[in-house]
């Protein structure tokens, strides 16, 4: 399918997935509206034409009018402030629209806020896994799609229209490659590849003061440790809301951890050297995949 | 100073970091003689003309006369590996010569070689931080040493012209960049940013079998499991040599790792953040650090 050309798309919240979205959106040709805390988001989102008309939230009268005649609105909000948004300023929202997020939970957000929905509406969850070390629209650039996954989280509540809708919309936006998966299946997959791997990267930095040693990094200190430059506010959401997932993570892998060290201690070499052919035996899995994949 | 044009150096096991010291000495223009247990190492360093001239360990003769004419020796082999060949062949080392090494570990390894040593040679440590993910001479390549930190760590029992000699090598090699650090400091720096980085990475590919994640990866886990590719042979024998470090190292991760864990247990969402703003804090440090150093 392709999406109508005359589809007018919403964005609330025009951080770096956002403005990223709208830049694309308007590259192909679509009406993008934008609604954002910043009046400075907006302005900006306007000059670099990412966007036909914008509003600050304190704009209420604008803000409205957006909504109403939007027919899919795109929430680049935090988590878990979609479902107040939502319980707001739904009423305005035109009959039949389609809504979706960009955010890194799942099963934590999208039942209840299908439940608070009217009924003429659809809610789909899905993540871009995309971004940069840093926030704002002013580096919005959708080029980082390119080389990101897009998945998507329908429940029983999502029609095979809204489906299709969005793996046309990550078409558009030139994502890598588009994936289909439950709500609980996407928070074991993040909470094993990004949120297990930010805590141990955030717990490398925290082991001591080791600043000092900066000047001796090489690579691989360097590589572990990127992400461990976080915004904590919100990454704290994220982890509590995916809380016995990423619980049960960080037990394995210190399950993982102690037979390393206790190979170590011990003076198992035969152990040691088993575990760590265990690890180059998966790694090598993943780059095969990899290389398959791209 | 200058390292004399006459200067004969010689090469004891041709792989990554051998055969790319090799390779920049020749290009230099100094005479680099090679001993290798591999007559194909060999074969190739001399077709791409690394060396003037190599011989395979069996061939005894070969190996004394190269032994009896080199002004400095460099050991490219396995840390374990060199005082079992010092013992067999210092007799043949000419009077004077200055050796060195590459191993990652210092403190395990050093004293004993310099106790082993005849008096009238003289063994310094160095540690040419660099390094691929293959080994074998048929990836040298010294521009690796272009971004790479060139560690010398002398004792008491070092000249000050071996110190100046290694100092002028490295420059001579192109490295970014060269320091001097006592075989402690080195062992307790590599434990923290090599070391313990790699037995994280192991731990983490152990953590689970989420080989079929692989199609969801991000570079974030890309980037954290890239070393978990391990050389079990060199990394167990490097792991060992510094065990009491690496313990030590190992199990403040853990504490830093345990408190993560218990702040997200225990919906402590502000010592949660705390937590990632001391790991954000330090991290930006290292940017700083990186970049006044650059």
């Amino acid at each position: 399918m392709k999406i109508k050309q005359d589809t007018r798309f919403l964005i609330i919240g025009l951080g770096l997935i956002g403005g990223s979205y709208a830049m694309g959106l308007s590259k192909a040709g679509y009406s993008v509206f934008a609604i954002d805390q910043e009046q400075e988001a907006i302005d900006y989102a306007l000059e670099k034409q990412m966007i036909v008309k914008g509003a600050c939230t304190d704009d209420e009268g604008t803000v409205i009018a957006l909504i109403k005649q939007a027919d899919c609105i795109l929430f680049g909000l935090y988590p878990s402030a979609i479902l107040p948004w939502i319980s707001r300023y739904q009423q305005y929202i035109k009959s039949g629209a389609l809504l979706s997020d960009v955010s890194g939970v799942k099963a934590a957000i999208v039942p209840s806020i299908q439940a608070a929905l009217r009924n003429d509406l659809e809610f789909i969850g899905a993540h871009p896994m995309a971004g940069k070390e840093v926030s704002s629209n002013r580096f919005s650039d959708p080029s980082i799609f390119k080389i990101a996954n897009f998945i998507i989280t329908p429940t029983e509540k999502n029609s095979s229209a809204a489906i299709a809708f969005m793996k046309e919309f990550a078409h558009l936006l030139g994502f890598h490659h588009t994936a289909i998966l439950s709500l609980q299946e996407h928070d074991r997959m993040i909470g094993f590849l990004s949120q297990l791997t930010h805590i141990i990267a955030v717990a490398l930095m925290n082991t001591s003061d080791n600043t000092h040693l900066a000047e001796y990094t090489g690579d691989s200190f360097r590589d572990l440790t990127r992400i461990a430059k976080i915004n904590e506010q919100l990454w704290s959401e994220l982890f509590f809301l995916n809380k016995p997932v990423l619980l049960a993570e960080i037990d394995a892998f210190s399950k993982a951890l102690a037979s390393l060290r206790k190979a170590l201690a011990e003076d198992d070499e035969e152990k040691l050297k088993e575990l760590m052919r265990l690890s180059t035996k998966r790694r090598k899995v993943f780059d095969q995949k990899q290389e398959e994949h791209n």
